[in-house]
């Protein structure tokens, strides 16, 4: 998926400059995200997670989802039981390929349309057949298990994820963690070109060889480019053009720190984008061959689930294969873990001051951040939907 | 004490018919009782847990209770000093036989009245006999201490146990554990018959030889019998004769499990009964020979202590002991725990549906919960008051 | 610094026997300090926390403050970066001698007046030298570094802390701990002297060969002097000629008790006073040679930070060194430890019944509580201000 330069809904540079009135309606919806955006697709699990015949639960957006892999097919329900609401993950019951059984009274719903299909406590009851379970759309593709969570119909699962993710040829492997912070903090985050301060130390510098200044602070060009017409919508940041990077840090003159990464010769990082309902793309990263997305899936209103993952042209079965070991043996631990933990320490540490309401008006953001304002402006008006919270 | 057919209130049998509203309107509240029935005596703790001289602290119903042994007798006070409010029970002194004394500022309360007799560290204050401690009505029988919860007279304590739990030859041996739930889930999970089925892998079935089906379900006899005319009020469940059990499973024609008890020798469980203010029968259970029952006393809102008890028949020192030895050595373990932990595991997984209170409209409860429906509205009905939650 | 005769504004002997509703008056100030008093100093670390170059955060009356000493002098701001709201002291970066700067973007901070002066991310910002944190007051004393909290221009530390802490000769050591309880409860624990009753089994008392009853009532000596005319203003219970001592706790005319230290040597605890905002002061404690002083610095609503400092006559170098070493190897363990812990277990358990407001209308107080309702009617009628809470 290419992105056409047509797409570019409008230039966002004199973002900065408008008034704070009209800065924070821009924003409105934004804020009121909490718990995310309703009819996307969102990852939910990995398709290794969900053997055949094996059930498991999770939980996206506050809404507790059963998945099941019916006849190779990922099957998503809601996880409670009609009943007495107790969830099926608790003790998932899989009697047949495609039912699920509550482990309390039997009650056996089919997967694909959620009906109550038999009681095994009473056989024949007048409640079969009359009840139905919520169910979720869900597809599999890269390897990921995605659901569909909103009321209206779905749309294709390459308007919800940034381009060239679903490319034929991009072979995926990653990794997903629960992070006790919103979701919001960790779009922001990853988004954030300016948070490569706090990776300065970071082993990824030095043992990939790539170049990573200190800081990067907005040029004259025209840097960050807003894609609202067509699916996906996202914020795309010009990274290397956009901006000049510091290598030495200096208060008053003197020189207080220097990139390890400024005798490098890897240059990654060229573009930074963010699409709606909250994924990352960094292309390249961490390597010059290697494209990292991730999604910041809202989980509660104080967590998300964090995905990390790497995507690389891939020629055939060898290549791929090539790929999984170097992800397992080199880009877990150095770039996933070594480089990325330190940004969930950074999510941790904004908790804090953004979980009252009043933040979002008592931070005082920089020429940096316009990639953040624009992001937050984007989700504000192009959003299909806010996902309520109590 | 036999049950007089007299006393049957009303015919329940359609009770599961009537319109949402009036079922609404009959439960209401049962669904305020967050906190328990006012004006009961509830069990505190084992006669064996209050030795002589030594005084502990229970919490019944929100509010927190010092008991102590005072010739012989069980007295219980509130447990809160009246000068600066700190529970006496953190640090138990007991000077005399018939005094607590607060281990802060030494003040003295006679248990019998809970009047203030001393203050140590100021002889002769003014305050002496002028204050006087909460204290409430405290009995003990069958080897079990219980205290009144409630402003009106304490009735008799068979009015508020379940028929033959006082017969003068039942020995009774128990423990009791605090449980993570709503009483309610307690008081539901235990008189629910149809719930068995989480019990069909239970060593119990195999260890004791007894039938124990998958499931059941209502055939068309009268079957449930509400007693409210006199006391105790209760809901009785004539279990065998009412139900129809199932020992194989099926969906769509094919058995999908068995019951491992359909060919065991032992009937149990003919009748299973709920009672005011919550106190469960099963009759005769875990063996031919023995009956439980169940007492789930609230704590706090979220939490309820889980009285386990059974009773034999014993007609003289000699059967008696011999059933308690039977008690430690087999059926603490087989039964008890090997058995009901499994109900404490339902119980908490209904707590995150109904702590929110739209849960009991949300529900959906088939034929074999007519127990339930019976039981709700006898509690909404017949209760002696409400317990206040804050 | 003396306490003048003259200063002493009202005879208090009285108190205790107004009406009720007037007593309440009296202390509403008091009771809506959940956080404290603003616009006096506290004690926020000790001087050998804050090493030269490192810079530690500490949270007073719920504001979170970062301290670093710089060019010899304790500086401190507000402990949160004005840009993302993290806390500089979740990984202080300390370039300069004279600057914080934040982990996360490089925003850097000059301490003496907060000014951002460099952002390290984008050199040259327009934002420079525009934000600025706040300041607070700190000055360094004693060995501990107070700060000031409140909007009005601080007056001297002499004015906030107890008599002769400052004095010239007395050597000071102590510790400080957090201790999970509203703070009131422990200035109330503290500055009541009948509570001695507790350490009835303190190795302290045997140890040390103190006089120490199991309680104090009121004689009819005028015994209470509340200073509220000059700073610092304060409560001063002359306990040694103020009260009766109880050696033998009796309980119907029976002996209960006896104190282990009746026959015991030193005297202690001649006077006990306590200090806005909120300072205990015992003279002499534990030893006839020793003052002990305490702080009770609001964290939040339910933590206060417990300061336990001894003050001991030094005509030089030689004996403050032996004072350390005594302080170190004896009164740490057998004084503040070995005695005041049990203070913290008491203030533990007041915690459950004070959290809720009407506890101040339910608790009865006797007659040697004197001291703590003249000390609640200074907090409410001389407090330079009301910290507020969320």
């Amino acid at each position: 998926m290419a992105i056409s330069k047509a797409q570019r809904a409008n230039d966002s540079r004199a973002a900065g400059k408008r008034a704070p009135r009209r800065r924070a309606a821009s924003r409105a919806a934004y804020l009121e995200a909490k718990l995310g955006f309703r009819n996307y697709w969102y990852p939910a699990a990995f398709a290794h997670e969900l053997a055949d015949g094996r059930a498991i639960g999770v939980r996206l957006l506050g809404e507790n989802i059963l998945l099941r892999r019916v006849g190779g097919s990922a099957m998503a329900v809601e996880d409670r039981c009609l009943h007495r609401g107790v969830r099926f993950s608790r003790k998932p019951e899989c009697y047949t390929a495609d039912t699920i059984t509550c482990w309390y009274h039997g009650f056996t719903y089919r997967l694909s349309d959620g009906k109550l299909v038999e009681i095994l406590t009473e056989p024949g009851s007048k409640m079969i057949g009359k009840l139905a379970l919520k169910t979720y759309p869900a597809i599999e593709a890269k390897g990921i298990v995605f659901v569909y969570i909103g009321e209206r119909a779905p749309g294709e699962l390459a308007g919800d994820v940034p381009p060239n993710f679903l490319d034929a040829d991009l072979e995926i492997d990653g990794i997903r963690d629960a992070v006790k912070t919103n979701w919001r903090m960790g779009a922001e985050n990853g988004f954030d070109t300016t948070h490569i301060y706090i990776h300065r130390e970071s082993p990824l510098v030095r043992g990939n060889n790539i170049v990573l200044p200190l800081g990067l602070y907005p040029n004259d060009r025209h840097g960050i480019s807003t894609y609202a017409e067509h699916e996906p919508k996202g914020v795309l940041d010009h990274a290397f053009e956009n901006y000049r990077p510091v290598f030495e840090a200096a208060i008053g003159g003197n020189t207080v720190a220097r990139s390890k990464g400024i005798n490098n010769q890897k240059i990654v990082a060229r573009e930074v984008s963010i699409w709606m309902p909250g994924v990352l793309k960094v292309d390249p990263w961490p390597d010059p061959a290697l494209i990292q997305f991730e999604w910041y899936v809202p989980v509660d209103v104080d967590e998300h689930m964090y995905w990390r993952v790497l995507g690389k042209r891939a020629d055939g079965p060898a290549a791929a294969g090539a790929f999984h070991e170097e992800f397992e043996t080199r880009w877990k631990t150095l770039a996933l873990h070594g480089f990325n933990d330190d940004d969930i320490r950074a999510r941790e540490a904004m908790e804090e001051f953004y979980r009252n309401d009043d933040a979002w008006e008592r931070e005082h953001l920089f020429n940096a951040d316009r990639c953040i304002i624009e992001w937050r402006k984007l989700a504000s008006r192009h959003n299909r939907g806010l996902q309520p919270f109590a």
